[in-house]
Order: structure tokens, then sequence, then C-alpha cells
């Protein structure tokens, strides 16, 4: 606590409405001062800091200037919204962030009435506030009461097409909008696509220092409430715009590009377009990532993500690692295979780094390919790959992919190329809560004709399975691993390609079978050792596949046991599912087999540590423990019963 | 056949081979004979028709200059392929379009080697194309050799985000590209938006006069292969463009407007981009949605799609209905909650008719919100207004609604907002094929929490569950049905709100129980009848909600029958195996329950009827028939088994 730093001004604000009475310097201050408070706050929990850290000044001046929550800012992804956060009432609570029980790393509007509209995937905002500008004009009825619209969206969340989406269907509507463009030149990784090349043209064109002057005439031409007539503000905000041709050309009004960094010109441009816009308009802001501490603007990706750190020396303080993360292991296998296939390439969506193919673009950059934050064009880019010959491996978060899915079926599957998908952050994920956990692919996938489906039990099966997809020419193939490091198992020296479809004996038991599907093969593993205690000796099986099922295998444990239990980490319709649909068809539940299946509850669970939240979802060693026992019938001597 | 056009040169040409040796004057009148072709054929099967005459020229003129299949022509949609395929051996077949075991109404991969990349859903070729030219740059193997990759893509096409992203990344990737903008101010309703606005300014400051000449001009300009430097190709391009400067920020050279259906045009330009393009390009063609063919031009929508017609006079051939269709149902239904509830308001993707929507839109066009080919941001747009008060009705297709199901997940379901989804083209469709098929929605929503998730019996179902989505205000809920005519029931005078969760018993019978959820309860009662007359009488019920499942009326259907089996019209992850869910989790199973879940197979299915389509799919009357008889061990006379 002592070394939190001095925030005389901050201490005074409890919300926005305690802003209203600073003076433009004073809202300068402000913002230092909110800025040190991120820093420290983050310093002590971990997480998002540098996009945080870029918005600090423009968080300031939205707060000053426009009347949150009536007046509606969205925050496109929100992982900048810390500085938002400790404005907004919630300062008491900002060192609890992305922990179990505390405020979520990102808006929610569960949390806050300041948070209009909750976010963590990109590109949503333009699209939100459109719909709150419609639902203001129309009369819906808020408790927040209606204001303006806005809508806060980063140049690398401006290239996926939902945002163009957006602009096209608000430069019809006419509709007041706002749009802040905050450019920083990065989204996680270095910004890519035309696009981004463009806006690095706009500001080309337009040097700081006479955006400066102009900012400074602005505010002595500022009009007085009211006083001044519209084509005046209009003629203000065009000296602003040297660029901008694309919105406009969709229909919106361009003022830009501004320093968003600087309050002098932040706060003019922000009164004038509050008290003038009319239509749409987006507003271009240029910011750095991390700005304003130093090992945050130093670091190549901005300071995005953190552990814990010291705020002087700006040093990390994570636990040493003991085994590699299944990212890395998948990066390292995907580039043994291209050093023997030069038909494997790589598909990104402005992941390199989350999804390790970061490995791959070093090695190989001709035949990497980041495509921006742009799913729906990475799977039919990659299908089109396949088609043409090449052999793509198309690395997505688990949750990410549902941004694809259509593409999936309609242009991978009915196709029946080979695209390779490699499904990262498999599971729940922890701290980035439930916008982030990947519950669904399983079963949006397993149900496609001719796909191939598995899950690695371990990070030596991720090595396998990364064979098993380089040697599978025969249609579309899927491997889902989680976030994190491994389970330490020794490594094998290189990847053996598993036969399609054949599960995996574990350890040969009596009564009951668990039938894993994925990393919680670990918890099974402890769930038997202590069922073995009290002399039950489980079977237990690693499936590997969730399609094609190993038929055999899951009929002789139907058949040699008592009872049949399936665990995997995702929802329902997905492996569990397709295995009682196999149980169902041969007849086996007509005379009877205790078969349960364990899924992901019908709740979205908050953000905690993986291990937190799978104990949320009943899926921990002590609950398959306690589900055998129940359905064994065996009395527990808690009595508690799963 | 005696009424079928003179088409002299058309009959030489068995493969594209055949028009190179075409004069310019022979390739004009080859596209005459073309259009008749077209005209006779869809008259004779019906089927998509107005964007086949509007690109007639552009597709003969395509084969002339270009060398497929080495060259990859990828018609976006594909709808407007019936002309290519006629060129490219499959006029033989042309009449068994859309046909069960004819040719496929949209270009197919396993159907030629002329289709390199199928399609039916839009916006996809320019990521098509895309990946070909890496696959062609980076040596990918393809049977049929790899040259130029070419997008064939409709304005309404361009407006999904989709296509923005393929741009962005075509033009960051700088490889040779050619995108062909087939610009006839339509996709299938009039088209929206502000990108729709900028395409019009583009070529109203072109007048065709100007245009013609300076294609004129073109060809004595034209430089003989290999002889003319780079430079000067450019500098021929750019005299063709008038604007375009959108396209070219994002990396683009333009090249147009030019008139789509003037060969004078088309052919000099096309050779030209042809022999000096080399980063990507955009040509931008005007053509006219069903030139050509009087009715088809004179239509409001372009003669989009029809039935079997008189070529003379244009009138269609069509049974007439004895019921109404859902689509219209729906549209009726949703305006009379309107006229009641003003907080209700409506989005749809392009699809105004298609949806029913038009109704709605004519009574309240200010509430009715057409966004174009935009389903991502249709989804979060709409959560937008459920924030700010309103309850939209998201009418999309269920093939279409995968488009968005990353802004289900997390702008609606972890939102809880008061989306009602309103899902058209549920199941099997028919001519249309697998593209369409609804298969998957029931699985993909059934597992997020908070969703209620219903599907009609029948078009008085229907008016019921539109009544009952407009009454829930608790988070969001879909509703499905099926394309075409219901099933001729009675209709209620109003809809009345179905209790949220509860089934409805149709009938009470021993043995076995029929527990159906959607459409299919017409094939199951006429089983039941045919079952009676053999002494077995089923229960059936109408399940109407596969969540929340009426756990009450199933666990009893359960205890009180030796078999319980479910029938859906959808994928394996849905209602069915929800069902699976509940009984194993009850402990049903453990003691003995012949439950069989009958569901879509695994196998995309080509083109039929729907009833053809669900004879494949083993879910016809005779097919549950067989499907009880076996399950209850009763001989049948035939002694075939389901």
């Amino acid at each position: 606590m002592s070394n939190r730093p001095e925030t005389p001004l901050l201490d005074s604000v409890g919300s926005p409405s305690d802003m209203k009475r600073f003076s433009d310097a004073e809202l300068t201050q402000l913002a230092h001062e909110l800025r040190s408070e991120t820093v420290s706050a983050v310093s002590e929990t971990g997480g998002h800091l540098g996009a945080g850290l870029g918005v600090v000044e423009l968080t300031v001046a939205l707060h000053a200037i426009f009347d949150a929550p009536r007046d509606k800012i969205i925050w496109d992804v929100s992982h900048q919204c810390y500085p938002h956060k400790i404005l907004t009432g919630r300062r008491d609570r900002i060192r609890t962030i992305r922990q179990k029980d505390g405020l979520s790393g990102f808006t929610k509007r569960s949390e806050s009435p300041y948070d209009p509209f909750g976010a963590a995937h990109s590109s949503t905002s333009i699209s939100a506030a459109l719909g709150f500008a419609v639902a203001r004009d129309l009369g819906g009825a808020s408790e927040t009461g209606h204001g303006d619209a806005i809508a806060v969206i980063g140049d690398g969340a401006m290239s996926a097409g939902m945002a163009f989406e957006a602009l096209n269907n608000a430069g019809h509507l006419k509709k007041r909008l706002i749009v802040i463009l905050n450019d920083n030149e990065m989204s996680i990784a270095p910004p890519v696509g035309a696009f981004s090349s463009y806006l690095s043209r706009l500001y080309a064109e337009a040097p700081f220092q006479e955006l400066k002057a102009a900012a400074k005439g602005a505010v002595s031409l500022l009009p007085g409430p009211f006083q001044q007539g519209a084509r005046r503000a209009k003629d203000l905000l065009k000296g602003f715009a040297v660029g901008g041709t694309l919105f406009e050309e969709l229909g919106f009004s361009y003022v830009g590009p501004i320093d968003g960094h600087d309050m002098d010109q932040l706060l003019p441009v922000l009164r004038t377009v509050q008290q003038r816009a009319t239509g749409p308009i987006l507003i271009h802001v240029l910011t750095k990532k991390g700005k304003g501490y130093g090992p945050a603007e130093e670091a190549r990706d901005g300071g995005h993500a953190t552990a814990k750190f010291d705020v002087v020396s700006g040093k990390q303080k994570k636990a040493p690692s003991n085994a590699p993360s299944y990212t890395s292991v998948f990066g390292r296998a995907l580039v043994e295979h291209a050093s023997r296939d030069d038909r494997i390439c790589a598909v990104t969506a402005a992941m390199p780094d989350g999804t390790g193919l970061n490995l791959f673009n070093e090695r190989y950059p001709s035949r990497c390919f980041d495509v921006g934050i742009a799913e729906q064009h990475a799977v039919t880019f990659a299908a089109g790959m396949a088609a043409g010959g090449l052999r793509p491996f198309c690395a997505l978060y688990s949750t990410f992919l549902q941004r694809g899915y259509d593409q999936v079926v309609h242009d991978v599957a009915i196709q029946r190329l080979p695209v390779r998908f490699a499904i990262d952050r498999a599971g729940l994920v922890g701290a980035d809560g439930a916008t982030h956990a990947g519950s669904y692919d399983v079963a949006f996938l397993s149900n496609l004709p001719g796909f191939v489906v598995m899950a690695a039990a371990d990070e030596a099966e991720l090595v396998h399975m990364v064979a098993t997809a380089a040697a599978h020419d025969d249609g579309p193939i899927a491997f889902r691993y989680p976030r994190g490091e491994g389970e330490g198992v020794e490594m094998p020296q290189a990847g053996v390609p598993l036969e399609i479809g054949k599960a995996r004996m574990i350890q040969e038991g009596t009564r009951v079978a668990l039938l894993s599907f994925g990393t919680r093969l670990g918890e099974v593993r402890r769930a038997a050792e202590s069922l073995g205690a009290k002399g039950i000796a489980p079977t237990i099986v690693d499936a590997r596949f969730a399609k094609p099922l190993d038929h055999d295998m899951i009929l002789r444990l139907a058949r040699e046991h008592e009872a049949l239990i399936t665990i995997e980490e995702g929802a329902i319709g997905g492996f569990g599912s397709h295995v009682a649909q196999l149980l169902a068809e041969e007849g086996v539940f007509d005379s009877g087999l205790k078969f349960r299946s364990m899924v992901l509850p019908d709740i979205f669970i908050d953000q905690a540590s993986p291990e937190d939240m799978y104990k949320v979802a009943g899926m921990d060693a002590a609950q398959i423990e306690a589900k055998v026992l129940d359905v064994l019938g065996v009395a527990q001597i808690s009595g508690k019963r799963a």
C-alpha cells in the first residue's frame, strides 16, 4: 500500500460526474494520476496493461465531456477498460481484476451501468453502438436514459469484416453516432493488411506539429454551447481532417488524425463533436500502447498483457514453469513437419504469438499468413489454399473459431478440403472468463460430415496429433488443446500419426469405465487413484477422437462395465452426446447401462483460475470420484452426492 | 424440344477451348445464343434466372480470354453459374439442374474441374481466389494446373464483412489476383448500405457513352501480347478508371466501371488485365439482372429465382398452394404483435422477402432494418437494440445464422439479452441442396446457457411461438420452422404464448413414445396410423422446446413406455442429445430403456425435393415406422430393418 502513487485529484472522483467541475489543466493532471493508478493496480494483479495506458487521456476526456451512463461509451474488446473502471466507481475493486469473485477484465453489463455493452471478442462495438442509437431514436426504454452512442475501437479491430458491416449500415442509417478509431498501429501483434497501411498513410500526411497548431487554433475558435451555427462547426471539424476518404465514402464524417495523448487536442475536438455532430462521425485518434510507462512502451507488444510486476523495474513476477505450454509444443511440432512437407502453410488471425505460429513465421515467412482479425476470411482462405494443393494449418482459439463457423461448414466441410484446425484455448481458460471459454468447438465440429475431431490429453499427445493432422489428406481435421502449461510428461522424439478413430487404453479396471476426451485425463487419473484406495479400480480410456468414435472400444467398455462415464472439457452436444448416440443406436441402453456424460454445465462461468473454474463446473478429481461413487451407489463417507 | 432456340455457335462449344478460335463478333453472337439457351433451360426446370442472364457476356468473355480450368474462375454465391455450366461441358445436363441426381444449382468441385471452388453462401470468392493465388505462387500441386485466380462477386455480396477481410488481406499480400465486381445494384433485394451508395456514385461520375469511347479507344491501343511495356499497360488501365479510391486505398488497382453487356468493352479490358496485371486488380462491371429477357428485367427482383415458366409470356407454372408458407405466417404474426408492442423491431440480412419481413417493412419501415449481407453485424446490432430497450426479432435462415454464431454466443447469450431469433429454412430445404440445409442450429443454440429454443410443428404452432417470443423478455429465444408451405391446419385467431419448456401431448398410447421436435410431426402421425393398423398405438408428443426440456413429460414417457424415440430435423448434438443427457443424468438408462434418437445422418445430402431428401435421411413416415418395429423387436413383413 505504501508504494501506491499520490493521487489527490483521482481520490476525489467517485463517479464521472465529479470530473465535470475540473478545468482542462486539472483533467490533464487527472490523466497523470489515472495512469499511475493503472500501473500500480496492474502491477499487483497482472492483466492487460498496454491498451489501458494507451487510452488514459481518451478515457478522461470522454468522461469529462460526455455524460455516462446516459451516454453509452462502448469499449471495443474492452481490455483497455481499466482506467474506465477506475473512474466509474470501481476503483476500490480494481485490484481484484481478473480474479475469482473480482472485477472482470472486460466491460460487463452486470457489473456496472457504466458498461452498457460488454465485450472481449473484438470489433463488436460499432454494431452495438448503432443498436443503442436506433433504440434512442425509437424511444426504447433504458434505465440509464439515452444519449450518445460512442464506440471506441482499435485499428486492429477495425480490420474485422464485422466492423466494416457496421460502418456500412451506420453510414446508410445516418443516425448520430460517434466512432473513435483508437489507432495505435497495434492490435496484439503488429497490424497487417491493406487497411492498416491506409491508416498509416493518413497520418503520414499530417505531421503532429501541424495538428497541434490546428487543435490549438480550434480552442480559440471553439463555439460557445449552442451559440454558433452548425455550418461553422462543420467547417471547424473539416479543418482537422486531412484524409479519411474511405470513411467518408462510407457515409461518415471524418475528423483527425489527432494526438490521443494531448488533452489540448482531445478536449476541443470531443467538445465540438459532442455539440455539433449530426450523423455518423469517426474521430481518428493516434495513441501509443503502453504510453507513459517505460517498460510497456519498450515492449514489443506494448505491454499487452502482463503478470504481476515490479513498478520500478517493470520486471514480471512469474512463477517458473515446469512444462512447456501447449501453444509452444504445437508451434515447434508444426515447424518440424513443415521442414519435411513444403505443402504445409499456416494461417493466424492476428495471433501469431498466442497460437505459437511466431516460430513458424520466423522459419517459413512465405508460408505463414497473418490475415488480421478476420476469422471468416482465415478459414475460407485456408480452404482455397487446400483446394490449390497446399496443406494449411488454421491456428485459432476455440472461442474465435466461432467467428468462422459458417466457413468451416460451407467452405471446408461440404467440400471435404484438407484444412487442419489447430484449436488452442480449448475448455475453460481462466482469467479471461466466460467470453473466452472454448466450450463449443467439439459440439459444432463433430456433427459435420467428414470431419475428424481430436483432443490432446497431454503435450505428448499433442505432438502426435499434429503428426496425425499433417498426415491426413482426406478431408478436414481438428485438434484441440488447452491454455497453459502441459502436464510435464516425457516428450516423444517425433510425432507419430495416430490411427484415425482409435482410442487409447490407459488402465484396465472393473465396474466403471472412465472415458476421457482431452486434458481432464489428469483429473481422471487422480480420481481413479483415490477410488483405488476405496477398492474400486476404474478402467481409464483416453478417447483421443470425438469423431470418428472408436466404436469397438466403446461398446467393449459398455459390455464389460457396470457404468460408463464420459468426461470432456466442452458443452453438451459434443463427445458425450456422440457416445450416447452410438450406445442408443447399438441398443446398449435397452438392457441397461449406468451411463453418464460429464460436460460443462449450463452456465457461463466467471473468471478464476482454470482449476477453480473446473471446480465450479463440477469436473475436478474429487467431483469425478464423487460421480463414480454416486453412479455405483457406493455411500460416500461425507454422505455428499455429486 | 421443338421450342428450343437455334444455337449454331453454342452447339459447337463442347468446352471453353472451342471458343478460342471465335472472333469478337462470334463471341458476341455466342452470348446471344447462350442467353437464349439459359432462358430455355430455366423455363423447363425453374431455378435462378436473373443472375445468370446478367453475366452472360461476362461468362463468354472470361472463358474466351482466360484458360479454365487452369485459370480458376470462382463465382461468388454461384447461382449465376448456369451459363458457365452450359459452356463447360454440362449443357447436356443443364435441364436437370437443382433436381434429384441432376446438376447442382451452384458450382460444385465434385461436379466439374471447371468449378474450382463451390459456393452458395455469399462473399467467399475473394478469400478462395486468394488461397488459389497463394497456392500457385507457393507451388501447390493442382491436377488442373495453376493460372490466374479470378473472383466474380456481386455488389450485394461485397457488403459482407468477409469480402472486406479478403480485400484487406489481398491488398496486403500484393499477389496477382483478379476480382470482378459484378455490380447490378441488386443482391436478392435492392441493395442497402453506404457501400452501395458509394458504388452508385462511382458510376454516376462515368456516363456510359464516355466509357464506351474509352473502351473503343482501348481496342486500337491494345498492346500486342508481350510487346509493350508494363508502364504503358498500366496507363491504359488507368485511362478507364474514374474512381475506385476505396479499392485503391485497400491496395487494389481499379478499372471501371465498364458496361458488362458490351463485348466491345469487356473483351479489351479483360485482355489487357490478363496480359498486364501484376498485383491485385478490381474490375468494376455494370450489369443488369435478368438482362435480355423482358419478364426478368421487369421483375422487381430481376427474375432472381423462378418456377418453370412459359418463355413467350414469362408466366410461371406453379402448382396452386393449399396452405400459407411458414415464412408468410411468421411475417403476418410479427406485424400483429408489433401493432401492440412498439418495442418490437426487426432485422434482416438482405432477405426482406425471403424472411417475410417485407410485410413488416411496409407497415413499420422505421422499425425494420435490412443490414445487407452482414449476419455478424445483424446479430450484434440486434443485441445493441435489445440492450437499449427494444425487442428485436432477428430473422435469418438457419444456414446463414451460422455466419453470426460467435455474435449469438458473445453478444446475445453471455449478456442474456432479449433478442428473438426467427430461424427460417430449418432442416432440409430441397433444390438448394446441402449448402442451404438448416441442420445445425438446434445443436449450436441449445448448448448456450439461458437460451430458449423452439421448433414449430405446424403453422399454427408457429403463430404461438411468435407470441411466445414476443412475450419473453428474460433472455434470448429462438424458434425454427421449415421452408415451404404449412400443413394446412386451422389457424388460431391469435397467437397465445406457450408455457416455456412444456411439451404438448398429441396422443396417448402404449409401448412406444414418439417425441417429435419440429415438422416431422406430420410424418410421425402417419407412422403412428400405420402402426395402429398393426396393433401398436404409439404415444405422440410434440416437444415444442429443445431448451428448456420438459423434464416431467420426458421422464414420464420413459417410465411409461418400453421405448422412447426422438425425431428432429437436425444433426446430432441437438434435441435428441439433450434428451439423452437428461435420461442419463436421471439414471433412466441404468435399468434399461429402448431409447433412440432420429437425427439427420452424417452425410451432406444433395438437392432433391425435401421429401426425397428426408427419405435419404431416413426420416419419412415409413422409416419412422420401421424404426419403431425394429426397436420393439416386431418382425416386419418385408423383413427389412430400418
